[in-house]
Parts: structure tokens; sequence; C-alpha cells
């Protein structure tokens, strides 16, 4: 276990001269130091490269904790000599400062852990870039492609803390269901689910239910969104959030659409104002991201780098906007010209107009107070004018929309004398009924996110396993 | 956001006086104390019960951030006389010291923000303690109940617990695929996924594939373990680990069996032998665990009580045992007679039998080195006896066993001529290829462990939304 720590650790070491360091930072760095040029460590990782001198051999090292490299040097010998990239090696040394100002582990000994064969019919060189397109080929190798892992660190760092963060807010996380009967926004893209094996499906049948439909009795749906199960949670525990994968039947091959993705869901109660659900958006939002940069902020601009995105998120450091639906739409209709797709007031924005409005406002944009007619069934209708509901979307830069919230219809009747109301939802009619509350809350595509962290064009490379049209690997 | 917690720290308050706390808790909590009674605060919360004197009104209200209740007084008036059981309430008061010990809060101001109609159809009367069976019926009104709400709060808890735990051990978090060409046991109880939409699937036809394929030109699943992708992405990152749902399509109203349930499952790399497999469980386990204990005993207790379970955990003190297969099967046949299920070399253990072994160590026990045949085509075997491969399974107390675990086969060649291998698996094969290692790892059912808790006997009792033959509520 230690090896994954000691990578790391080093890492930081390489930064103990920068001038912004904090002086907490820098004592932490000083004992971290004194500790790694003191002992003698064990180092196991992946031989990256390989350059062979006069007397010694250089191997670059890795081991998957970090984006960074450790060199490692060795006499040059005929046991030396057989050392190539892929190879899994365990070394045992010094950490010590290279001329150039770098670590690096003066070795005494090494172990060879396994053979690399990276020659034999390995897809990716060393040395060269590989296109996402053809390192998404090779689903199952790609971890070891080095903009992948960081990748998935950085997806890892991301949701820890947003797990942290909603933790230490006091919400509740709720394991909503991947099977489902309901399809919450009735957009019908859904993904059916029954047994494969014909004999259980009959051995289960009963009378009246179809045999497909043995196994629940009924028609069983993957999830699209878990917001009502949150709902139904949170009249009993109060603010309640989830972080699950949701399912869409789409034939999409769009950059920003899988059939599976991660959903972050949050519900909260005695919500009194969409303003209130803004807020608490925003500052969410800052906060996992200076948090993610914090501890990992190597591997985001490694990420950064290789998708030639900036390392600049100029969203961090100004106040957010909020703009109402008309006043969206009235900006939009003013430069219709400059859009390639036609402004309507019917089908809400496109992505370009999406961006066009970030960056009309040189900020983030909350779009509130929707028409009725564009949003599903469950959002709160505006008292003074029932053609608007307490409906949010936030745009972003890059990604157009990431989240969308509103307000939850809290009365009953109004509720249930929607015309859109899926039969099936009573019991969620029913919510309102026994010490009902005012709720609101807000979806985010978490991938999503991670594209507007690390610049990354596909979202099929923010994902470990990507799941689209004619395509599920492994 | 704030009176979430303050519920909370109202409730550790309560424990001020009693003995065994910390210096260090002390002092916290004479903070807590000195801030809670010199401030006034609004608490907002549903009426769990009323009672009516003579002057005053007492309600019990609680926000569902912990099981405790807190005593609101008011004066008795014709606008107090309304208040009812369900309903939820905003009160404005001081904390201050009952006669029996107890904190309340004397509320100044009540604001009634909605009506509970508790009456009106309601399925649970407050002062009744329902069965399990009945309370589940009502699933969308679930977390209403005391017992329900505080499990689930437990299982936020031990979740949030075991990530803090991974990532301080440097392990990464994956999060592995639920649509999955494989089902890796090979037991062929999976569920099939399709899109809904015939048009869709017409629509996406390709030559050669059969239409009811055609989203991903071939038969798709939920996934049954993330275990072998995890150890795709370990080639790279290094130690991985997931806790994701996983789904069998068994028709099994076993209290230990769900259609949905969660599995937490790790990966480790340069794992040298089971024992140190062994030694990691057995450290996380009791780690997570007094954790959890620290963090929410009060809610744990409570669903051991509603359980009728014991509050004590004597796992957690005692040093766990470890015995070969051989072993413990020779204790097994040594005490036939006491068994209602045959002891035979073939099958494994049953539940009655697993049970013996950990009352007969008194102990959690690993078995480990099982025969061959009956385990999966990935455990390394035994290079010294080929009959035998390096698996473990941990038994434990009133669950039986709760994870399954092994090292991996590292040999290319050996996995290649498994006569059980799939032979979609070729990518899994080709792991061991280019710089491979050995790696070994376990899964653990959540909820089983959740179970082992709480002392709850029915598996449905710990998830929120179970799903089982013949019910998929919501």
């Amino acid at each position: 276990m230690l090896f994954i720590k000691r990578f790391k650790s080093i890492q930081r070491i390489a930064h103990i001269t920068e001038p912004g360091d904090s002086l907490q930072v820098q004592v932490r760095l000083d004992m971290d130091f004194i500790h790694i040029v003191s002992n003698t460590f064990n180092l196991q990782g992946w031989i990256k490269s390989v350059r062979r001198l006069k007397n010694n051999v250089f191997l670059d090292i890795n081991d998957g904790s970090t984006s960074g490299k450790l060199q490692v040097v060795l006499p040059r010998n005929p046991e030396t000599q057989q050392l190539g990239a892929g190879s899994v090696i365990s070394a045992v040394g010094r950490v010590q400062v290279a001329p150039n100002g770098h670590y690096e582990l003066h070795a005494d000994e090494v172990k060879f852990l396994s053979e690399g064969h990276l020659q034999d019919g390995y897809p990716f060189s060393p040395k060269q870039k590989h296109a996402p397109e053809y390192v998404r080929e090779h689903l199952h190798l790609r971890s070891r492609v080095d903009y992948i892992a960081a990748q998935l660190r950085v997806r890892h760092r991301a949701q820890k803390i947003i797990h942290d963060y909603m933790d230490e807010q006091g919400f509740v996380k709720i394991d909503t269901p991947m099977l489902t009967t309901n399809d919450c926004e009735g957009a019908g893209e859904v993904f059916r689910v029954q047994p494969e094996s014909a004999q259980l499906l009959k051995q289960m049948g009963r009378p009246n239910v179809p045999q497909d439909q043995s196994y629940f009795d009924q028609k069983v749906f993957l999830s699209v969104s878990g917001q009502l199960h949150l709902e139904a949670m949170s009249y009993g525990l109060g603010n309640t959030y989830t972080l699950a994968p949701a399912f869409r039947a789409e034939n999409s091959k769009s950059p920003l659409h899988l059939a599976e993705f991660y959903m972050f869901e949050a519900e909260l109660v005695q919500l009194e104002g969409l303003d209130v659900l803004a807020e608490f958006i925003e500052r969410m939002l800052k906060d996992v991201t200076n948090r993610v940069l914090d501890a990992n902020a190597a591997d985001l601009h490694f990420c950064q780098q290789s998708a030639n995105a900036s390392s600049e998120l100029p969203w961090l450091q100004v106040p957010w906007k909020m703009l109402s639906y008309d006043e969206a739409l009235e900006l939009l209709l003013a430069n219709q010209s400059s859009f390639k797709t036609a402004v309507t007031a019917d089908e809400g924005f496109s992505k370009e107009q999406e961006l066009f409005l970030v960056s009309h406002c040189a900020a983030p944009v909350f779009v509130v107070d929707w028409p009725t007619r564009q949003k599903p069934f469950y959002m709160k209708s505006s008292r003074n004018n029932p053609e608007r509901v307490h409906a949010l979307d936030l745009l972003m830069p890059t990604v157009g929309e990431l989240c969308g919230g509103s307000l939850r219809e809290s009365d009953a009747a109004r509720l249930s004398s929607h015309p859109d109301l899926p039969k099936e939802l009573n019991w969620y009619v029913e919510l309102r009924k026994y010490g009902g509350l005012q709720t609101g809350g807000f979806g985010m595509g978490f991938e999503r996110y991670l594209q507007l962290l690390s610049g990354v064009k596909n979202i099929r490379d923010v994902i470990p396993f990507p799941r689209y049209p004619h395509s599920c690997k492994m």
C-alpha cells in the first residue's frame, strides 16, 4: 500500500520552492523532504521510458497515483540491459536531487516483477500521442495511457469532494434505484429490463401477467433520474442527494451524451425560492471546484493540456448572473442574426444560444421562470402567472446547460390536475398529503461537470467505460 | 440548512454527563452547551406527538437528522389547539433544561408550515409499532417511520466512511459499468437490457445484427460484479475500488438476497498472498465499523433495538481466525450430527455450517485455499497443488459469508487454458500481457454488512428501494 502514498508525496516535494505555498504547506513539505532524503525507499511501478548512457540506465517510472514520473538511476550492466518500457519493477534506494532540480531515485537494487512485451501487439506507443478515438478502441488497456489515468483520478477526486461537501451540509445520500417502474420526465427514451432466462420467466409466471413481465409483475425500466425517489425520502429525512448512474436510450452520437452516465441530484426541504437554490448551486460548485484544484491541480492541468484546453477557470472568480427566461429570450431575439439556429419561444435554447448568453454576461447564467409548457409536470407553477413555472437552468462556458432545477409543486390538488401527470404516480401526489412541505432541487450531469473542468471534448473520455450507440465494450 | 445541524448538536448535548466521554468531547460539548442555552433558535420539523396539559402544549418534533426528538413547549391557546401529529412547524425560542434533565425548546413563536392529516388514510399510527412487511407495503411513506429513517442515516454514514477510508489508503474509485456484455461468474442469472422503443430498435438496425440487439450490436446485461472491470483499471492506476449496484435475476425470497443490491469491491496490486488480503479486510472492517459507531451510535442502537438485536459487536474486539478449507471441512464433518444440512466436499458450506465455524472459533473466520472446481476461472491456482485456488471467504456472525476474495490468475497461459474462460474475455487475458502484475481483491455485499451492524433481519429493510421477485414499487 505504502508505495502509492510515496509517489504522491515525492511529486508534492517537487513543488517545494513554489512562491505561492502557504507556511503550513511549507512546513509539511519540509517534513516530507527530510523524511524522503533521509530514508531508503522501495518503489514499485511501470517503466514508462528507458534511456541508456555510458555508465547508467535512466528509467522513468510511474505507479498510477500521479501523472508525474520518477527517474530511477541504475548502473548499466547485463542485468539492467533487459529492462524495457511496460515492465514492472521494484527499486530500492535513496532519493536525491538531480542537477536539474528534480528528484530521482538512485537504486541499489532492482527487482524485475514482470515483463512488458510492449512491442508485441501493444496498441500504444509510449512516445506517440494517439487520437482519443483510437485510444477508445482499446478500452481495456486505456487506463495505461497517461491522460486517461489522470482523468480517472480527477473523476475520483471530484466525486469524493462532492460526497464530503454534501455530508458537511447535512444531506443524506440516498441510493435511488436503478430499476424503476416510472420514467420521470415521460420522454419515453428508456431501457427495458427483464431476466435473460426464458425458463425463469416461465417459472415465475402468474395469471394475468404477460410472461415477459413475470419477474416484477410489470414492465421495469432503468432509471432516467432519481429525483422523484429523493423527494419521497426527503419527506422523512430532510435534505437528500444522490450521485448515481442514469440511462437514456437515445440514438445520439453527440460528444455530450451517453447511454449510461452519472447524475448528481439533490433535494432541499423548506426551500423558499429559486434564488436560494441558485445560491446553493453556485456556492457548492465553486467550493467543490476549488477543493479539486487544491487536492489535485497537477492531474487536472495535465488533462487540460492534453485536451488543448485553457487551464483558467474564470467562472470561479466572478459572481454568477440570473436572467428570467423572458429577458434571455429578448437578448437572443435581439442577436438573432448571429446564430445558425433559429430562436423560438417554444423550444428552449440551442447550445450556441446558451453559450452566447454566458459570453454576453461574462459569467455563468441562471435562467429562471420558464414557460410552463416547456417543463415537466412536477414543477411549481407561479401563483401570479400560471404560464410560468419556478424552474432554473444553469448555463456554463464550454458545455452550455450544466444543471436543471426547480421548486416542486407542493399543492396536491394542482399536481393531481396536471394533464401530464403519469397515472402510476399516485404515490408522488400522496407525498404532499401527510405533512407536506416545500421542496426543490437540481440535477447535474456529472460527466459534463468533468468536461467543464478539464476541457475534454468528448464525454466518452471522462468515464471509464463509455456506453453509446453501437458500443458496449467489456 | 442550519436547522439540521442544530438538531444533531442538541442531541449530542443530551449526552454531556456520560462518564465515558473523553476530555476532548467534553470541551466540545461544553462549547455547544453554552452556544445552545445562550441563543434563540429557529427549529423546523415534523410533529411526532402532542400532549396537552392545562397551561401548555408539549410537542415532540423531529427534523429527519436524528432518531431523537426535541420537546417543544408552547402556551395552550386557540392557535396551538390545532397542532396535530404529522404537521410541519417552525418554532422560535430558547433551549432550556427540563426537570427530567432533557433539553426542550420554550417557543415564543410557532409558525404552522403544513398540515399533517395523519388521520385521513395515513397508514402508520404514530404510537404503534408496525411489522416490517406492512411498512414495506407503503414504500413511498416509509422514510417517515423512525427506524427506517435511522437505518437510512446509518447506511449513508457507513458508505461515506468506506469512501473516506479507501481514499485515505490511496485507492481510486472506479465507476464500473452497469451495462456490460460479460456476466463475470457465468452463473447466467442476469437481467437483459434493451431500448423499450421498437421504433428506435428498427431505426438503429444493421445487417447481421438481430433487431432486439441493434442499440449496442450485441446482447447487453446488467452487471453482476465490477471485478473484471476494476482489474483492467488497476493495471494503469494501481489499487482501485467500487461501491455500486449489482443485479441478480434469481427467484429468491431469502432475507439475504435482492435483485438490485450494492457491492463494495476492491482490487489490490502487487498483492503477495491471501494473508495480506485477509489482514487488509479485517483492518478495514474494524476501522470502518468503529468510525460508524463514533459518528452515529445513537441511530445504530435505535436500529438494533427496533430489530430486537444485541448492541454488542464482539467481533470488533477479537483477532479474526483463518482456517484452510480442509481444516474447516474436517471440523464440520466431525460435527455433522448437529446440522440439518448435509456436509459435502463438493458444494461449499451452508449458512448453518458457516455460523457453526464462526461460533466454534469465537471469532470471524477466513476460510482459505478452496477446491479449484468450486471457484470461478479467474482465481489463481496453487502452484503446489492444482486442486486448490488462492480463494478466501470471510464468515461472520449472524449473516454468514460477508466477503469473497482471491488472488487473480496472473499467468496468461494458465488463464487461457482454463476450460471455463468465457470466449468473449480475450481482453481479460490480454491484461496480463503488457506489464502484468499480481493483483487480488474481494467483494462485499454492502447490505449484508448493514445487516451485520444493525441486526436487521430482512435485507429489504436496509436499502431505500428494495427490488425482489414480484416487487418493484415506485
